[in-house]
């Protein structure tokens, strides 16, 4: 089906050039019309693909999403049990925080859905996506350090205490995400690493000191 | 000084119009022409007092900070040694978090400056005493668990170990409040309540297990 793989390499085209755009003008230069001018294209040509800027919005999502769960899964692949396991579980989370040009780009299309949802926006999917993948993370982090290595198969760990450990690191890795990224002159990375590395820190007590 | 007091309480009504404007009609819609119209007034005689939208926002959140320190001053002042000290240090956060529409509307502003900051805008002052104050409400908590009652004397507490829970809790504290103000309908105020406690604890917890 040659048409379907040239529509989604076209589609991936445009997501790159959407990031482009992002990384180096801000979110609120995103649009059908400068996407295409980044592109080379004109907007009308554009429009076979997106019709508005919400519409582009969401499938930048989607492809941070898709893009963020492959090097998540390769981190995850090449893991290393003589490696410590908080280190390697901060570089995880590392992953979805402001660190370089390209996360923090990412991180204003978050924000930007963030604000749009709340402000009654139709882009829930992608967002409870987000948030349902974020969440498995944290969850992914709570088992590994409560069984000591990573694990997949995680239903049996959903009793209430992890869930209630889970949504607390995820509601923690937000509020480092939002203050990275509105404060990025006094979070700087090692303050990120300190803050991630003693939360997960005081996780791995609390799941083997038995409280 | 009758003009300054005048000044003053002219500046007190527009604020509380412009805090009207973003309960009814969200952020987008502030501006020096909505707030006067709000007022029965013309933009003209606003534009005596703020001159750009920045300078309103600027002013809006000066006495949304004013506001909060009144009352978390009071509810301070009313701490009786009976209480269960975490569910009296849960209520001072709830301060900050968006659980009414008053409160809403005060993060709604809380968010748009953290916007305004992240792309380069001129309100640092008001947001560096935002996070200061809120910092130092944090530091409270952690001395007042620490020592087990209310401690004003909170200099000789900053060591290392607690400036860390400080900022550690101030984290969670703005994730908190970003998640419950983009997903209401999924954070409710008894999940805020679980989280917010079980932070607490936990906080508790490492102060007096020796960890």
């Amino acid at each position: 089906m040659p048409r379907v793989v040239d529509h989604e390499s076209r589609r991936s085209d445009i997501a790159g050039a959407l990031w482009r755009v992002v990384e180096r003008d801000g979110i609120a230069a995103v649009s059908v019309r400068s996407v295409a001018k980044e592109l080379g294209h004109s907007p009308s040509s554009l429009r076979h693909y997106f019709t508005t800027q919400a519409e582009l919005m969401e499938f930048a999502l989607a492809s941070l999403l898709d893009g963020a769960r492959q090097r998540l899964e390769s981190r995850i692949a090449r893991y290393d049990p003589d490696e410590d396991r908080i280190a390697w579980l901060a570089e995880l989370f590392k992953e979805g925080l402001p660190l370089d040009g390209r996360r923090a780009a990412e991180v204003e299309i978050w924000m930007a859905l963030h604000r749009h949802e709340r402000d009654g926006g139709s882009l829930s999917q992608a967002m409870r996506r987000e948030w349902r993948e974020s969440q498995q993370l944290c969850r992914f982090a709570v088992a590994t350090l409560a069984h000591g290595a990573p694990r997949d198969d995680m239903a049996e760990l959903l009793d209430e205490r992890l869930e209630l450990e889970t949504t607390l690191l995820h509601t923690f890795w937000d509020g480092l995400t939002l203050d990275a990224s509105s404060r990025p002159s006094e979070v700087s990375p090692e303050l990120i690493d300190d803050l991630l590395t003693a939360y997960l820190r005081f996780l791995d007590e609390r799941l083997h000191g038995g409280n």
